[in-house]
């Protein structure tokens, strides 16, 4: 044990009704629901990346977090990697995720940076063996060096694009060999912040190139994982191009990849968009491309993405409710991409953020699968249905816009509204939250 | 002339110094701009909707306007047709557009509803006649009377989409006597109040299939003139499917009417949607959708649609910047679906508000021409895309990702950031607005 | 029983298990918490003017409800009381709320308007004395008709100040003699469209004094409850001056106020306003003029008062916990002034809606009071303050600057963070909700 | 000249025509506005925090411009004044500010820090005697360090309090030393992130009590200038409590201090709170606590503070048309508090950003100031009050409620709407604009 963590164990379940800080209430992982365990629903995922590497600043105040491995040396790199899965097991996380940028220092060269990654890969696999953690994603930070700051294959800047390609290619080689579930991209800077010196035509032209090239790539490779795509609205540029869940099915259909890439979905994310996270969830199931979650909140009050630990279940059992509906994960899982408050300095904040999170995502777990279980809201939503099954119903949709209107003054129709029901299916709702 | 315009004579072009206040300042409809006119160029249309229908109420108070022409029998409706062309005269205005709730009385049936129209559209077809003024776009209100309340197309109840399809083709045969330049769709119910009790997969189903039949429908009936979906993202519903241009243009693909269909972009449709009006213009110029324009604005301090008529020049430069760039309209045109604010009681107000909003277009295309012309805006987007210009730069797209990343390695790239030069550009801008 | 709600049997407690649609889960009016009963606790109000006046609008379309007492007589009126005491009844809801327009037909003039009002008045006094159901407060409605369209008190015309003085004044009466619990103001049209046309400096100087003259003439009167005012930010005009209780308490300072009015504070326009509900009442709290809640929640989604009932008990514990550290309401309650959704048609929409809420704030309460009751939150809180009860901190703020500066070299301070603790405090909270 | 801004001469007047990318179009310095100059009237200052210490990170990524000057010595804090005063010098710039982080290097302990300070003191005292640049306004940065993080005069540690208090007594002797026209406190952390863990009541009385000692020390060194408090709503802190100008005053008027402190207005903060910049103006203004502006605008598409630079001169005119009729600064002046966007890198950008602005922030003067002096926006609004330079409107105001309301049934009032004629108003805007 470091002594970073030193004298936190591991978290246990131990009942709603303990009263214990360090235990969790809900989350039992070995507890059966809807036929498999809570683990192997949930699949709990730790971000390297805002756990290990975020120093606590935001645009107006520095480093708040003093960690011991804090530092661009592969020692601290060894260093970190060891804090971070003494802090998987704490918490008995059986996943995690990283960007390069997070788990090994930035090299003077690409070459040097690329010696360096696959050193980490080489201990990051040894830490797999010994903690029985594995890789639910990796992915290339292609967003904080100032190189990327015109964007990553969207750059006007074509050896930026080949960099991009480069840094690509070495992050699924490192999560291809630490036997990673997916490869995510999230394109922090594939946008604009202008449109007076932006060629939008060009930059989606070598965006969808780009996506093929990694597909392909996958392909050759013999990737087993899932590509996902992460949207995200407008931050960090004021525009960025895979908007939300919708734009990103036009883009992948534009691009003949809808069957080969999927989303990894962030709550945070859907509300910049001006979406629920069960919306963008939903949406995504509807389309045939969902795939991951980073399930961590935004603050609605603030305009930005806060990325905070989710703590309102009943807010959450709607994802888990759309999730389950879609028939769960399959090479998905439940990241937490959330970021400690800068306020919250102690190694047992960090500890306590996650497991009163994954609590949480356990408690909305468990609401949703009972609802879904009963059918009672699944009976209403057929219901209002019902009219589509029928004959004439099916023939309107294959018949032509004549036939359909035909009806109206054959039929001498005027339908007649019924009933939303919102409120008591919203009643109904709280009987199982 | 009727005793509401009583007084007001045709508005002229006076030069940017008059100071009368019913007269044009920069809009000269035969001024030749780019090798078109003013008036060919901008294409201007007033909305029936707001400027004739809407009695001033808001979701807190009821009617403002006392209008001769309110209520609903057929002669009010020839009254309102009066009234209507008068002020599109007035204005020299050689374009509208309408809802056939706008132009007809609703009849107790369908069929009573149908006479109307035919009737109305008999008489629209004389006044166009008489005063030359054309028809943009007719289509159907399917979102205010309470059948509709849970969608047209996309509703639980398939009695309703019977009724959409006749109520769209209606107005289709209708806007195709009137030798309308487009029939456009705006959703207004297509989308949801809570997922709870809705079928987003049926929706979205139906609401393709709708758009296809739509689509036939036109090729059947011979109609030359462009189909066009509406975006707006979050009202009335809390979800509406039609979210933006983006989202429209997966849904067209998934649909295979993505070479049918264009869009008419609101500029507070975008806003609502979290874009800028220029990037929703960008984005359906770059994929090939662009249609037609709703140039109303939102106040940027409410969160719904305000429909405003447009006041900020260099603004709204930005959107015919983008317009220009994308060749101009071919169908499509500028429609002011705004409304007066609701204390704008007089006469005046109508006739000021349309005229004062065409100056300002006028002006703002004027701006837009300039900088267009000058080439200089374009020559620095270029300049900073040349890279992509070369062989190996071409080469890289047409090959893989492993080809691309040899090229860090093997030549040693380490690329540095060049400024992206925004505000240089915005004061190159602002020398044109 | 009338028609409307025929077959509806009052809702009663069945506990957490129920399985009833139609009965109370948390509710349990009789139920002590924290030395009182849960009734006395919540003093819940059903709100007149959104459960029997409004009939299903929204800006794009019109009435859905077909209620038989909607129209504007005399018999009408009273049948629209008697359905309305009916539901009180059938929730067991002890208060009320009105608006002058909600439960009295407008008249040709004022002086029947008047008349009608003082009718109904004796009316709902009836209703009261046989169903022990007692008036939360009532109001004047000076938003609605278009003589307000640019504001009641702050109305550039000061024949409008007249009316709404004399509306008030009506109101005030009716409800001294309805023995209303408190009066309250709700400034729906103090406010303004465009500052091109608006005196800033005389409206707030005509509103200031006009809420003088509403406090003078309750002592006046001896009418014995609260004066409320109700903030909201931007919605129906683009500014409204009531912003949030931060504003009001600035504008009550400023007219010598502050100890005479209160706030009466809506969840949804804490929201538009940039706030959690929750701040707005601990800020009312902190500044000494809390008084009452309208409990209806807006869509985070949409940008505009969306009135919907409560149902995310999580969320609003959060809420009941500032009420309860407030010390609870004295003239106050909860009430919704919440619409059904427009799609909610029937008569068990119109039930389930308010029972629904009724019960996720039961079990709100219930969560606030067992975490307040444990102590556990305070004493996080007061042990992060707990500096400030040394003599050396208190000297500082009763001393000057210098003497505060001094002390940073003389001891040479150099303060270290502590942790916030925030989620773990989330956890925390979690453990109660 | 240094070697950063090599070859950049200053910056001139060359009239409206000119097509040269380094010269004003607009601002020309001497030329009479409504009887001041205009340099009088736009009292231009830079900002030394964002244009000399910013490194072009955000929350995603790290430093993008490389400064000769950045680093934390005295020799380079010394470099770094002689490149703002240069650029003072070639913008023509009669003004800056400063927080005292920006001008000299933090040092190991409080007292270290404030002899950087002294030192540098002198140093910018020589360089302001040296150029003529005056100093706007001093300030202490107290938010960027992690003492910082749960506030400065609100944090629970009284130590912090006094840490502030030796800051700003500091920076409040500097710029004494220094003659700037104005003392400025920006709350950065001055909020809170959770209520969960914290105590509003003595935050609140700890920030007012703050600011009486802040008042109190002015008047002891004599210090001539203003107080100013900058309000912001929501960041960084996700509650802010200087939210907003009307949020400000009842703070001041709580603590007796609204004769003694104004405000710094921003058009970034004025947007992030829900209001317009004009708005926020002319508050404080009908207030009597208007001081000074932050001229810098946020992207409207963006929920967070873009600091970027004004572009949009129309829009700009409005603000300086409520600064004009609040009758002009007296202390204050117009700061760009604005951020080069970080792919700006060259010190073209960084000049031609200020210059752009400046000509843009002229344009706009004199549009509003043609405005004002024509006087037909003034007698429009006169004329839509005049009602209330009746004796009975007068009367109404100094009676009671039952006065008012008596006229209502004795006159017979039914008072008729008239027009606010608000698109009338925007069209007579536009004519000078």
């Amino acid at each position: 044990m470091t002594s970073f963590f030193h004298g936190i164990e591991q978290i246990r379940y131990e009942g709603p009704e303990s009263r214990s800080e360090f235990a969790f209430r809900y989350y039992n992982p070995e507890e059966p629901v809807l036929g498999k365990t809570m683990a192997e629903h949930l699949r709990f995922a730790v971000a390297y990346w805002h756990s290990f590497a975020w120093p606590g600043g935001d645009p107006f105040g520095g480093q708040t977090f003093e960690r011991p491995w804090f530092g661009e040396t592969m020692a601290l790199a060894r260093a970190k990697a060891d804090a971070a899965f003494e802090l998987f097991t704490i918490l008995g996380a059986p996943f995690y995720c990283f960007h390069d940028a997070d788990v090994r220092p930035e090299g003077a060269t690409f070459a040097e940076s690329l010696r360096n990654l696959e050193e980490i890969t080489d201990y990051l696999g040894q830490k797999q063996e010994a903690s029985g953690v594995k890789l639910l994603w990796g992915t290339a930070n292609m967003f904080s060096h100032r190189r990327w700051m015109a964007g990553a294959a969207t750059n006007p800047d074509p050896d930026v694009y080949a960099y991009a390609a480069a840094s690509v290619k070495a992050n699924m080689d490192a999560t291809q060999r630490l036997g990673g579930a997916n490869y995510v991209l999230w394109g922090g800077r594939e946008g604009y912040e202008t449109l007076l010196n932006t060629d939008l035509r060009a930059e989606r032209a070598h965006a969808g190139r780009f996506l093929q090239q990694v597909v392909e790539y996958k392909h050759k490779i013999g990737f087993k994982g899932a590509i996902l795509i992460e949207p995200k609205p407008q931050e960090p540029t004021k525009h960025q191009y895979d908007y939300d869940v919708a734009t990103v099915y036009g883009f992948l259909k534009d691009f003949g990849l809808e069957g080969e890439v999927k989303v990894n979905i962030e709550q945070g994310h859907a509300i910049l968009a001006g979406h629920s996270f069960e919306h963008e969830i939903a949406t995504a199931s509807a389309l045939g491309i969902f795939g991951s979650i980073d399930m961590n909140r935004n603050d609605y009050q603030s305009g930005w993405d806060t990325d905070q630990f989710p703590n309102n279940h009943a807010e959450m059992a709607l994802a888990f409710y759309e999730i389950l509906r879609a028939g769960g994960y399959t090479t998905g899982g439940t990241n937490f991409d959330a970021k400690l408050r800068r306020q919250s300095l102690d190694a047992g904040d960090l500890v306590l953020a996650h497991a009163g999170a994954m609590d949480t995502c356990a408690r909305a777990l468990k609401s949703a699968a009972a609802l879904l279980e009963s059918g009672e809201l699944e009976a209403a939503r057929a219901e209002r249905y019902a009219g589509w099954q029928t004959p004439a119903a099916k023939a309107m949709l294959s018949g032509g816009l004549e036939a359909a209107a035909a009806r109206v003054t054959a039929e001498g129709l005027e339908p007649q509204p019924r009933s939303g029901r919102q409120e008591r299916l919203e009643n109904l709702w709280n009987r199982y939250v």
